[in-house]
Formats: structure tokens, sequence, C-alpha cells
């Protein structure tokens, strides 16, 4: 009758250091409740990595409690129980009423939660750049006691710093993803559909890496010929060409981290220009890697990279990445000009080098790494290479 | 230098009907500008698939333009110019400078268009749903002379009912769903990880059907023993073995829409407890579709399933499916009991009959269907049945 406990991604002991970050940080900001409800701060304090779809759900964190409570749907409440590293009685499914209701939805369950806890008048933390201006409402409407204060982000900061078991499964992501850019290179030719050639890409980020699955698709997008200018696309209904450029951006995914990959791809000779600018990036790359290391501030990066590529005649208007952990970005550390974060061991980033020149023209090259104590791991591994194909 | 304008899933006629009827709702609700950032209405006025990811966009209808204008991060206006309809100078980048800067987001700039358009003190509709409390706060500070409307789901409500045209591509979608339950009956077998079963899974839903690829990868959930009692997980790490139960939802995608379909599997012949449930859901299924007509009620149609199953002695409390579109869940008509909204010609629903009945025990079986003239067309079509496979 009852769901077992599955696997579970980190121990116990993992958990509840992030949780008693979350905690000290809360205490900083005078708050003695924090509503987490962004999935990926959920998934980060909890293991849980099943996705809800659009129903509210809230992950309680009270100082006064070991554990978070976590407040979901009813129907969702077996998958948090069984992935997450919570005690069942901290695992709460709200009714189906709150379903499809005008009236009521989760969050009146998570804040009937707060009431019954006693924390009806505490100083109460809210994700408010996650909630929606109706939620907040209604957190003001029916919490008029109790002092709110906007959290948006601190969660999120917490997770910039990986725990070396962190780091250990975003390797894993890493071959993954090296998997799918190598796969790619296999399968691209002239004549096959995109989207046939996606299919592989994507069933190679499934089957994994080393023996280790992929836990889910993170984004995958395919930018070719005549949108190399574009970087959002999934796949076109195209059939690739003689001479068609390739732009292909990954991720491989386990236990819901992100490593994210791009490179590009010629097929047929390489036009001198694209020649030019993957020179220009590689070098750029290059430049920026060598910067990396404890105290460097992430503009020191950008602007190492921005210094090479114009040394070819090479601009990028966009930044250079950012941090990156569960579900891809982090809403955080930006590598770009003027962003004087300090790098720390174990920050991870996509280093992000797309470069979209012209409308009808761009590149793509990036790889994940790590600072190190001493300088920089970078966790992908493909070629670092314009694919040429055939 | 320019992007091309790529190949366009419905004629400007049907886009310029999906603007007319949304200005005539914004008329009735004093607005003269609405602003549409759920990305999901965002498709449907402009056919733009691409996904621009985490930054804000906004697409502007003015009931004095015939287009509407959409802003959006200044390296996803090529793709936004190749896929939509809009004509070029109707697509305004915003500048890098908004990324990840504390003070100024993307929200900034569409405040700035509207200010640009004398619109800064008319009746403005937001979409306050889909956008942050911190938004909200920013678009009354900034625009203080505004009559600020709360439009969200007036898009969506729109959408409910489709035209011809967008039937014919939901056809599309569910050819593809349904190829990749056939994969899924040919995969699924002891010894295979479920994440290969999974890869050939979703490389079919990429290759799609009937000569028409699939264009995006919808969710998709593989929720096996011990797991039958949850619905949102993707897949674990598990090999499949004699004996297990699989539930299976995932959907097929065209030009964004999305048809959703689940069945159950069985490795070896299922237990007496799930051949009954499969007995009374099927039952339940085909009386829940002879409701189907216009001038039904979505409760009509719960009520049918329910009172059917329950003579089978089996029970769900959960309800019964929704609206189903652009990206799948439409947030407005719910097929649930005391949910009196009328059926009518050309409305869609994923009649959803997953049923978690214990938290380790459930059942998953579902049609994407559409409202005829007269009664029900049931888009998908992979056979009605509890898939023993050995």
């Amino acid at each position: 009758m009852t769901i077992s406990k599955g696997p579970q991604a980190f121990p116990r002991s993992e958990y509840l250091r992030r949780v008693g970050l979350v905690k000290a940080e809360m205490a900083r900001r005078g708050v003695d409740a924090l509503v987490v409800n962004n999935s990926r701060n959920i998934t980060y304090l909890t293991g849980c990595t099943a996705r809800s779809g659009i129903t509210p759900q809230g992950l309680v964190v009270s100082s006064a409690k070991e554990e978070p409570t976590f407040i979901l749907r009813g129907l969702d409440a077996p998958a948090a129980i069984h992935q997450s590293f919570l005690e069942r009685g901290n695992v709460i499914g709200y009714p189906e009423k709150l379903i499809a209701n005008p009236d009521m939805d989760g969050f009146d369950a998570v804040i009937d939660f707060l009431h019954e806890l006693g924390l009806a008048s505490c100083g109460l933390g809210l994700e408010l750049g996650d909630l929606s201006a109706q939620t907040a409402e209604k957190f003001k409407a029916r919490m008029p006691k109790a002092k709110l204060v906007d959290c948006t982000k601190a969660v999120a900061w917490i997770r910039t710093i990986k725990s070396d078991l962190e780091i250990a499964v975003m390797r894993e992501a890493a071959a993954i993803a090296d998997a799918g850019i190598m796969r790619a290179a296999e399968v691209i030719r002239p004549g096959v559909r995109e989207a046939d050639a996606m299919a592989e890409i994507m069933a190679t980020l499934a089957r994994g890496a080393n023996g280790k699955p992929g836990t889910d698709l993170a984004n995958v997008f395919f930018c070719s010929s005549p949108r190399t200018g574009t970087c959002h696309i999934r796949w076109s209904e195209d059939i690739i060409r003689e001479g068609s450029q390739i732009n292909i951006e990954l991720g491989g995914v386990r236990h819901g981290y992100v490593a994210a990959i791009m490179r590009t791809f010629s097929v047929g000779a390489p036009s001198e220009r694209l020649r030019r600018v993957h020179e220009a990036e590689l070098a750029g790359l290059e430049a920026a890697l060598s910067t990396v290391r404890p105290g460097a501030t992430c503009s020191d990066v950008a602007n190492a990279f921005y210094r090479t590529i114009e040394k070819y005649g090479v601009k990028k208007s966009t930044r250079c990445g950012y941090a990156i952990g569960v579900d891809w970005t982090e809403p955080t550390a930006s590598l770009q000009t003027g962003e004087m974060t300090e790098l720390k061991p174990n920050m991870t980033f996509h280093l992000m080098l797309g470069n979209w020149i012209d409308e009808d023209f761009g590149y793509a090259l990036s790889e994940t790494f790590r600072v190190t104590d001493s300088g920089v791991e970078v966790l992908t591994r493909a070629p670092r290479k314009l694919f040429e194909l055939s």
C-alpha cells in the first residue's frame, strides 16, 4: 500500500547540509520560515526530480524543524516520497479540489499549513520572483500579520557552490553531453532529415555514458543554415544539405544536474568566414579558461574572451555564460563585463561562447567548467574543433 | 545579412483571425493594449516555437495595430523573424545589457515600448497569473497612469476552440503519439534498461509519423513497478523486470501543438487487480466518449466516467482531463464534476484517466479527442488495450 523509498542520488547528510545553509541565510534575513516554490530549488533541497507540471507546490523550510515539509498535489506525493530524502510525514499531498478551481489553489494548502504551524505572524520568506502576482496577493491577504520578505534567488545563490558530491554527478552529466556531440558527428550527413539526426542524438542523451544513463532530457537545439543566426530553435523540418552549417547546443542530465556543451558542424568544407570565427573563438575559449581561478571575477573571464577574439577581428555582443547546475541555468553569477562576483572553488559555469554575429550567421562553442582550488577543471571533453563532416 | 522567413505552419489569415479574437476580447474588457507573456499564448498568436529560456519577453497586442509587436532578447529576434508570421519591423530585440542585470530586465523594454506608443495612460491588460510579483510591481511603478486590467487566461480561453487548420495539425501530433506507444510495445522487455527503452520511444517521437516529423519533444513519463502509483517521474535507472507494470504518458508535437496519450504495459501476465481496473477504465472511457457532443458539459463527461467505473468497484480521485493544445495543458476547461463549461465544436481535450489508486499502484489510460458538430472524434488511435508483453 505504501511506496518504497527509491535510491537517493545523495546521502541524507548532503541534503541536511544544504538545508542548513538555507536556514543560516534565513536567520541573516530575519525569516523564520521560507516557502520555496522554484522547482529547481525544490530539487536541490529534496532530491525530487518528478515534475508536477503546472500545479502549485511549496517546500516550507522552517527554522524550528530539521527537515523541510513538501506540500504538493496529492497525486504527486508518492513520487516525492519515493525520490526525496524527506521522511514520509514531511510530504503532504493536498486534495484534488484545489485543481482547476477558480477560487483556491495549492498555495492555499501551503498557507493553511503555515497557519497550523503557528507561523502566521512570523517573518516569512517568499520567492517573489517565482511567484505570480496573483499568488503574492494571496499570501498578503491570507497572512496579514506575517512579515513577508522577498527571498528570490536566496537558495539559488547557495546552489552556486557545489559539494564534491554534486561535482561528481555533474561529471557524469558532462560525459553524457560529450556522447551527444560525438553522436551528432556520426549522424549529421547530407540527405538526413534534421528530425532523424536529433532522434539519434536525443536517444544517446537518454542512454547516457559510462554505464550511467541520462535521467532526463535537457534542452536541445539544432540550428542549421539558414538558421545559424538563431540559438533556440529545436530543429526544423529540413533535410541536411551539402554545405550546411549546424550549431548544436545540448546537455546531459544526471539526477537533475545538467552539463551543457555547444559545437559547430560543417557539412563539407567550412567557409573561410566560419573558419576565421572558429579560430578566434577557440583562442578566446582558451584565454577565458586560463583566467579561471579562485579570486578572479566573472568579469575577468568574460573580458579575457572578448579581448582575445577582438584581436582576431571578431566581436560578440552577448554574455559569455552563466552559473549552471540543477536544470541548466542558475540565475546568479553571470560571465559578463562588470560582473564582479568572485569565483570560488566548486562553482560551475557554462562558458557559453555562442556568437550570433548576423541574423543569418552564427557559431556555437561552449564548455561546462568547475573552478578548482587553483584553476579550472573542464567537465565537458568533446574535441574542441569545428566538426567537418561529409 | 538578414534571415529568411521560414515555412509557416499556418497562413497569415489564420494568425490574424486569432489576433482579431483577442482584440474583440480586449474591447470587452476595456483594454487598449495587452501584454502577452505566457509563452504558449505567444506561440498561438505568432507561430514562434523557439524557446527563449528564462528571459522575459512580451507580445504587445494593440487595438490600433493590425499585427502584434514582439519584444524579446536581441539574440532571440532572428528566430522570431524566421518562425513567426510577423513583419520584421514588428519583432524588436532588446539589448543584452538587460540580461542578468539586477536593476532592469526585458520587461523594462516592453514598458519603454508602451510609453513610446503613447499607451502609458491607456487600459492595459496584463497576464498577472504568468507575471512574477516583482514584474507586476514594475508595471505599476513605471506605468502609474495606466489602468491595469488582469487578463490572465483571456487568450487561453480563446485557444480552447480550434480552427480546422489547428485540428489538422493536432491529428498529425496524435499520429506521432500513437507511434510512440507502438514503439514502447516493441522495446519494453525484461532485461532492458528503462533509459534504453525511453531512448527508442523518444527517438520515435522525433522521427514522427506519416512523413511528418515531430517538431519538439513533449513531456514523457515512464512510471514502472514499484512506481506505478506515481505519475510524473521521467524514468528510473532500473532494468525492466519480468512481472513489471509500466504506465506511460507521452505526447506527439507538431508546430507547438501536442496530442497526448497514456497506456499501461504489463511484462508478463497482468495481476487480477490490474485486469479488473483496466476493464473498468475501458468501460469508463467509452462511456465518457459517448457523452461528448456540443452542449454537454465538462461535468457530464467526467460523471459518465466516474459512474461507470464505480459500477466495477473502482474509484478515481483525480479529474478526468483538461483542454489541450499548444504545449499540452490549457488552463481552462477541466473534465471534472461540477465544471459546467459547455463543450463546443473543435474544442480538444486530453481525456486523462490515469488513476493512482494506492501509493504503490496506479494505472494509465487516456485519449486526446475533439468535439465534432454532433459528437466526438478521437485523435489518438493506438489500441485501447492493456499491453501484455513478454
